[in-house]
């Protein structure tokens, strides 16, 4: 089957996730800031919900693939490895007088082990001693835990919605707003430009190599939801530098007839638009309206003068009307975030909004979302239940830590 | 007279100054924290303050530049404007729908307009009407003050010391740490590449069309103190990987002999090397010792084999002594921060160790530091005050508003 | 003379200050912020400052009594000096071991200093070393700036305005809302208990010995604008709590006959109603629009039951109005804050708005606010300017300063 | 049995504990800062925790109180409910407009939902419509969630250690350091006056009807371990003026014969004594080094003149030696934080230190720290595990949630 995602509540077939790991075992209260984290997790508990969470996908005939699986595949390959290690193993990064002794270092290590380093981190300090240069001092005294690493760990790839999107049928290399998250895309172009079986994927927008200036985009606010149409939300992490540029190359493919733009304040709480309004069914949204009602929508279209995109103001509080007629439809049936003024703002900020779906109507939410959860059983949604207590501490739930692959279409 | 710098406190020929102006008319409070200041100034006044500064530079027979002549006689040939707009005016920076219309507004812009434009920043409110297209909504729903701008404003480039860095006869095109102030370097690229007087010049190390990833450099940090000795700060906006980046290429071309690194506490109060020590004669130094006290100091010196540097560790508390010895004086002379605990950290807050010498022993100071400037004039200092109310509150001095284009040896 | 304040632009005839002092000398970078200022500030300067602000309102004929002065000829009376060390000196605040000793030390210093060490504060380092009992480690490994004090500096009294409010014929002894500032009311107590010119005050509510809970009210947000109408902030530092208690007292005397209460956002940048309101003539306000048209205005009139209040709710953004018709006036002539976005963030920031009258049409601002002070002129009032670099940076200007003892009713 | 606290790990008769409810339920992102909480938590996961922790701790033959249960039986008492509605419903707390419809609502609310709302907060919002004055708009207006309550929540009384502290035969009513923590100790008060097995009871120190300034006491800071010792933490929320109070009031009882302080930085993760350091045994403790090998120690003792107390400074470094010592003990045996420095500073984030004994040498400890645990394992401790996932948000673990009432001496 070809690799492609083809609406939001179409049967998912092949999902990617990354299990909890030693990125976050060296989460610190005091670097959890730093790293987009509100707490420290326990990463066994963590890591025993997540396996729970592939199962219940699996035995809904998902296939489930982890990147730490797919790095380890594409490090076995000499070329993919010389690649990756001439792109992070360089002076900028690991200062100059390190490179040849952390190369030598990763010499030595399996393809397995590899992988940990690049998504877990690598510290000085996890230098053996004969890898050790006179160097290494002004490292040490730098101070500040980031700069101690010559990989950095990546706690965010939990969330590997983020990092690269499928759009229909080809995909996008995003560039990541927070400095924390940067170095994750390129992980993912190794594996995009060597392991056999993505290796010829169509890539429409992004390249880890290059300088994206104020054009970021994350995959929490990107939602191929089928008839040609995409939302992408524009807030704290997803620029309009970003937006309108990878609108104009899926017009130019013809892979989009519309983009609309869900313009959302620069929040914590609202930092992807996958945080305040996923879909539960064809037409079945859950909705965080404190935040929804205040969107301010645009519409993309195709243009044919340059720079090939027509922008239409769709005003504040028409976005859920917009994405309705934009797919076909009288409406879309709308589930708010339940209970009274606090139940809602905690249940937003838990990630009860933030549903992924397996098929139409089924979808995953966290178990501690219950009035939430509760109202889409009413609205006839099945719902299946995560243990979020530990996963959810980078405010992440079902739909930011799946970046589905395989995805079909839904009929109306 | 060849561009150089060869001292920290010999005659000092021509230097580079930028007056403030629109970028800090537009400094506001929501805005001044993540353009690095502490307080907005009132810029008439910092206007007045920086002519006498410089008249006062000039009455001692120092030939002042202001940036804001250099760039417009740059953006007066149509290359170097080209050059300049098709770094700036693209994509990734203004948006994809606002590309022509700004390009097409600034075709109408004289060059000095221009010059304001690119240090002082262009809104989006400010296009003229004819040159706002529909996408231009997009950008005014974004929110933050910064993602409105189409040319950021540069507040920080009253500290020229920063951006560019003349070490004897060469320069560095300084990769900045914050992102309020990454822009500037681009400029200065302009000027070394098109500029005649400054075309030819040599430079070191620095590309701002480059990513630098964590090798960051800003010259507050940098000190040519003569004898092949620089002295570098390793802090906040200074780091490991540049610092043995810029070692390595110096000892190449052998313009340096020894590099002394202070590796200093990451704190707004000791941002760089010189807001705690700098020189004000051929052996004294203006000290803030409850920081000096602390430095971490390593030598780096040439080495045969890669990467061409070797390291010593200097431990800590030996910075002053490290830099004596490798000036060849017998020890320095140390001016500490005047007045009790209370007096002493204000002073330094208020860049009471950030002297400019414009010749042995006389030394540009801020007024209102009463305390420390009477210990350097017991020392036989003498001291030229700038009044300070005003220009100090982006936290910079004397030192940190003068870049030195041509700076003679001291002779021992 | 009757010590009495019957409106906002009446002849003023005597007022209270407080000019800058060792609570400045002391205030530092790292404690600036919990002291409430957004920088330090260069004391001498600020002292000639506020001395030419004192001489030029002494040149217009009013009586400028300074707060350091009262309190030395209260403290120069045996019983107000025992009154107040009793109070201060306790183990509450400055520990078991430390009461003996400080106040044998106190026993030794004149009144003035007394005064000195009252405003300005005194650190255990102060104390002589024979006064310096073992307990003093204690107290010094304790850590943080304030603790080490055993009398508080009170860099805020500077804006004596906040601390007691004339109301017609009797004041408040205000509970503030910041811990930094509580400890100012107990001083004027002493005063208003024991000075002979100020001793038989009729006070109509507070007193600092007493916890007043959420109760508190800074008499920045305190405004008798005659007419028997007195306007009160309701925002960061006054609360509902303080106004309603205030406006029952008032009612039952007989003092007002309406209180006009100024809903506002809870913002540093608006944290009293004078940031944004003040009078400048009888008719003529100057304000910052961003703020005020989102005040909710209430009216509380007097009711027979008890709590002898009644509210009425004016809604947003009548406030002006309401004001105006309070005051028996047709309308408000309104002179905003000057300048473009960002010139009028900016100059309402430094006090632009905070105008105080020395009668009608004539007022102080801060020289800083050019734009401002332009169109208050071309208004026909007439603007008396006063250094605002250093004065200013505790966001306090000319009507922060001041705390007018007797000022005339205007006739209309 | 009498009420009393004879030591750290004597077998524990009766403890004093404050399930999860209301308050949390209101707990929400935006208000979690201010009420000391670092995340949201899941209330129905946290109550079945705490009810998992109560279960074990009255399996192994511990009376366990619920405040909850305690509160309601005051409440019945009609002079008990009046004496502290009196205290509660005041124009300083409520605002003047809302006392009287506030206590007209709570004469018709049964004891336990009195409870109920004294713990778990009442907000404006609860009042039924036929107690909502025209007042109550001035209310909502105000803006942040803390203003709007009549009844403030109060959801750290789950960690009921630090409100009161039993010491050998008597108690302390304490006053806790930060705002959303003082309301607690008058609910404690009103249970030692009117709750027939309590009202008896002795106590040493505290009264939260005063204002005691800087003297703030927590009871994760106080430690009667036997002997005549008490230790004190001085840091963050213990001040010396607390300290030296207590510690006089103690000597002069007879209730201790030396106090040893610990002082601390002032550290949210060390910001109680029982964060860092707690007993596991007669001569066990379970520490976090980077903090404790920090601690400056002082030991207090009785003194003939007063103030009665006589200190000795211990220094850094010695604390448990100092602590060995005072209770005749040849040296602790200290168990540290486990795993490597990411791990241990994790661990101790999450309450790894924070052990309460039911016995000497059996302790209950929060499940996620299983490296420390496997420690104490190892040497001997008999370790009970809680889930910590939920109730460990607020920073507090075993100890922190428990308030002993009738501990056991232990016999060396």
């Amino acid at each position: 089957m070809t690799l492609g995602v083809h609406s939001e509540v179409g049967r998912l077939r092949k999902v990617l996730v990354c299990a909890p790991g030693r990125a976050h075992e060296r989460l610190t209260p005091s670097t959890a800031d730093e790293l987009l984290f509100d707490d420290v997790l326990w990463v066994q508990a963590a890591q025993r919900d997540h396996a729970d969470f592939v199962d219940q996908l699996t035995d809904r005939g998902v296939e489930v693939v982890d990147l730490r699986d797919l790095l380890t595949e594409t490090m076995q390959l000499p070329q993919a490895r010389r690649w990756l290690l001439e792109r992070t193993i360089v002076p900028n990064r690991v200062g100059l007088g390190l490179v040849a002794d952390t190369l030598a270092y990763l010499d030595t290590v399996p393809a397995r082990e590899l992988a940990d380093d690049l998504i877990g981190g690598l510290a000085t300090t996890d230098l053996p001693r004969e890898f050790r240069p006179a160097y290494v001092a002004l490292a040490e005294v730098s101070g500040t835990p980031r700069s101690e690493y010559l990989l950095p760990p990546l706690p965010n790839m939990l969330y590997t919605r983020d990092t690269t999107s499928w759009l229909y049928g080809g995909l996008t290399l995003n560039p990541l707003y927070w400095p924390a998250r940067r170095e994750e895309t390129l992980l993912m172009k190794a594996i995009y430009t060597f392991h056999p079986e993505y290796a010829d994927s169509r890539v429409w927008w992004g390249d880890p190599e290059l300088d994206w200036g104020h054009a970021t985009l994350e995959g929490g606010d990107v939602m191929p939801v089928g008839h040609g149409v995409v939302l992408l939300g524009m807030g704290e992490r997803t620029s309009r530098q970003a937006i309108t540029q990878l609108a104009a190359v899926l017009f130019e493919a013809g892979a989009a007839a519309q983009v609309v733009v869900a313009g959302m304040p620069k929040l914590r709480s609202a930092m992807h638009l996958d945080t305040v309004f996923t879909f539960a069914d064809r037409d079945v949204a859950t909705v965080y309206p404190a935040i929804v009602d205040g969107i301010h929508a645009f519409s993309l279209y195709p243009a044919d003068q340059p720079p090939g995109i027509e922008v239409v103001d769709e005003g504040v509080g028409t976005f859920t009307d917009v994405v309705a007629r934009a797919m076909g439809l009288p409406s879309l049936r709308v589930i708010e975030t339940g209970g009274d003024a606090y139940a809602s703002e905690r249940q937003q900020w838990d990630s009860g909004n933030n549903a992924v779906a397996v098929e139409p109507g089924v979808v995953f939410t966290y178990d501690r979302n219950t009035v939430t959860n509760a109202l889409l059983r009413e609205a006839g949604i099945e719902v299946i239940e995560i243990r979020g207590g530990e996963l959810g501490r980078g405010r992440g739930g079902g739909h930011c830590m799946t970046c589905p692959l395989i995805r079909d279409p839904v009929e109306q």
